[in-house]
Order: structure tokens, then sequence, then C-alpha cells
């Protein structure tokens, strides 16, 4: 058997709405399962599908990332149309690349970038409902700016981090990036980390929202950081809002 | 009895994913009903609701009008509030206006604008899949462009409805503007005209993409409309990337 081993990288988008996040859980399918099976029918293989990140219900994603290998003979260029051919319309394949055998999506990450936007109208939108928080305070963008400078750094981020998570040990993250985009009616966060706790960019965006308001002072972050205790950060902000926009190598 | 009639004027943004349109069909309940029995509810009464266009299944609105008359007390600025709060979140009321008693949504427009969005790009889209059309082929915006021409003014546009429509008389309408805005992968289309016949809309964009692939030219429009055979014109661009943008008075 001549057979040669090829390692795919896949970049995907997907409307997370409908389902219950990446991972299967026990009572619903979770994308990467889908994902897998459809692999499975274009290569008529077993294939194991590794994600680079686990998003939540509801979260979206614009540049997730998987890998997978397989010895089938499928031609590199058929595979993103066969993919999205089966796929369901809400994950869509947006580029296929051939990679070392060595590239794992999600021990190779060396960081992520999440965007989380939010609906500052008065009134709610029925079009974009599944896709932006909306939250129709005032919200003062000084003081969110100021804010963003705390969270920058290599910092312990436990305070900002859920409790279902099975972390224990180190809770140490980066941020490399933490930027606020100011549009008319629309505030797009864009965070940059090598890596990120359980619902740690909700949390920090729920309290960023807080500091918006006047409820936290943008010189509290640090010692809400420092105190490692998640009741002194602010709420968990909704699924719907967050993009999982890049995975970098 | 000593009751004031008010005339109340809605402006309503709505995901026409899940309907059959503003109308109720005979399976399914329409947008209309949905916002007439919210009325019902916040008025105690019970309300006619008079809507500016009848969109179809699946087409989306940015800026429908509808008024009712209402004699209750509720306070003019709880309407909207009160409405929203029981309005599924894919219907929202984004406006409210006292209008005089005369003020007819329907036979007092003047003129409406729709909006179609193209995703040209080579993948589909999974976020946005239910507010645009995925036309992934190469398009001559220039050409596009000079055909738009074509359309202005008063034509008979009998070529440009389909053939469920119960219009049987007058089939001349006036298009007042039709403009298109080329992004990097987005293609916008704005139409502004006195009234539309059944799927004109539609209808106008399939033939402009033809005539964005080279297989209709410009020039050839002309005839199309002398033709009054629908059959000449081009294909009826799926409902998904309409919206009924903006109805003027």
């Amino acid at each position: 058997m001549d057979e040669e081993i090829r390692n795919i990288k896949i970049t995907i988008e997907y409307d997370g709405t409908s389902y219950n996040g990446w991972q299967t859980q026990q009572n619903a399918v979770g994308i990467q399962d889908i994902i897998q099976d459809a692999a499975q029918k274009i290569t008529n293989e077993e294939i194991k599908l590794i994600g680079a990140s686990r998003t939540d219900a509801g979260v979206h994603a614009l540049g997730q990332v998987a890998n997978f290998k397989t010895v089938s003979k499928i031609p590199f260029e058929n595979i993103q149309s066969a993919l999205n051919s089966i796929l369901p319309d809400d994950i869509a394949i947006v580029d296929v690349e051939n990679v070392p055998l060595n590239f794992h999506s999600r021990y190779s990450c060396i960081s992520k970038k999440y965007v989380y936007v939010i609906n500052n109208s008065k009134t709610r939108s029925a079009i974009h409902r599944s896709h932006e928080y909306h939250y129709p305070y005032k919200l003062d963008s000084e003081k969110m700016k100021i804010a963003c400078n705390y969270f920058i750094g290599s910092h312990d981020f436990k305070a900002f981090m859920s409790s279902g998570s099975s972390i224990r040990d180190n809770t140490v993250r980066t941020i490399e990036a933490l930027n606020i985009f100011m549009g008319d009616d629309v505030i797009n966060f864009e965070i940059v980390a090598d890596g990120f706790l359980y619902n740690m960019v909700r949390i920090i965006i729920g309290t960023l929202l807080e500091v918006g308001r006047g409820k936290i002072k943008p010189e509290e972050i640090s010692k809400i950081i420092d105190s490692k205790e998640r009741k002194n950060a602010g709420k968990t902000a909704p699924a719907n809002g967050l993009y999982l926009a890049e995975i970098y190598y």
C-alpha cells in the first residue's frame, strides 16, 4: 500500500444560533461532528476532526480552524466545494489548505481573535437579532477605551472565568490587543489573546459595558483582576454577539 | 361618550425568513396579523391594521409602514415599547407617529424603495445566508450600470411581472431611481418607484445579473420592456436578498 497521508486545514464560518456549540453535547450534535461527518462522506474514511477552539452554544465563527488527516485521493481543489455541498447552510468552509503533517489546529495555535458586536440603538433589530447583543444604554466610549488598557498584558484572569470551567491550574493569559470601534449604533470589540478562559471574552465585554455605563470605574479593572473573584467582574455578555474571528499560527 | 380617535403610523423592521409574507395565507399567519394581534392586546380593541406593501414569503423589511386607528387611552410614548415587548424577536417596531385621520399607509404612499443584497464572493456565507443572495459569478458592473438607465422612467413593465399577479389593467410604473453600489464582495441594488408589479424588483434584479454576466446586452433592456413578455426578462431573483427599505409619503 502506497498511501500518501495528507493533513487538511479548513477555515470555517458558522452561525451558532441553532447549535449547542462546537462540541457534541448529550442531547445535541455539535458543529464539529457535523463537519466531521461531511469529511467522512467525501473521503469515505473514518476521520478525526480536530478543532482549534470550542465555541459555546450560540457563539458564531468567522474563522474557526480545524484539521484532519486523510489518505483519500479526493483532489485538493474539490475538498471545499464537496464539503460545502453537504454541510447545512449555516456552516460554510471558507478556506482549505494543505498543511504539514505536524500541524495541529489546537496545539499549533499561537493566538486567537474574537469579535463582539453590540447594537447600541434604542430599538432592537429584527434582522440582526441573532448576530449582535442589543444593549440600548448610553455608553461612555472614552471610559471604555481607558478600561481596555488595564486588560492588556499577562494577568491571572481567574476573575473573568465562569465557574463551570475545568481549568484549575494556570489561569494566566496574555491579552495582546483589546480595541473598541464605535459606529453610529453598532459597537465592535476586538480582542486578541494567546488563549481564553471559559467565558472570558463575554465577562470582559460585560465588564466593559458596566464601565461604559459608569457602574465600574476604568481604574478599578486592575483591582478586579487582582481579586481573582468572579463576583467582582461584570455580567457575562450573551453568546449571540460573539464571533470567533481568527486563529493565528 | 367622548372618545378621541387617533391614527397611529408604525414603521416596522422584520426578518421575513420564517414567514410566508406580510399577508396571512391559508396555512400560515402573516406578519400583518401578528402585529395586528399585538396592537389589539395593547389597546384592548379590535384593530384593523393597514399595511403599505404586501411583501412575499422570505422578503425582509427595514421600513414597512402600517397604520391603525384606536380610541384607547394608551399613552403615545408607550406604544412602541408595548408592541415590541409582545412581538416575536424577528419583528420590531422602529418608529411610531401620530398622523392625521385621513392618512392611509397604502393609498397615501407616493413611492417605495427596495434594496437587494448580493453576496458576490466565491463562498456562500453561513452567517448572512438568509439576508443576501449568493451569486458567485463574475459581474461586469459597468454593463449593469448602463442597463439600469433603460429602466428609469415610466414604462409598461408587464415583462417584469410574474404570472401569478392579479393586476390585469394598468401595468405602467415609474422607476425614479435604480442604483448599484459595488462593494468588495457585496453588491447593493436600490430601486425607487411609484409602485411595483408582482415580483417586479426580483425580475429586474435577475435581469441585471444576466446583463452582468454578459448573457443580455444593456441595450436589449428596452426591447425586453417593449415586448411585454415575461419570458424575455431574466430569472426571478430569490426572496432572501430583498428588503422593503422605505415608504415615501
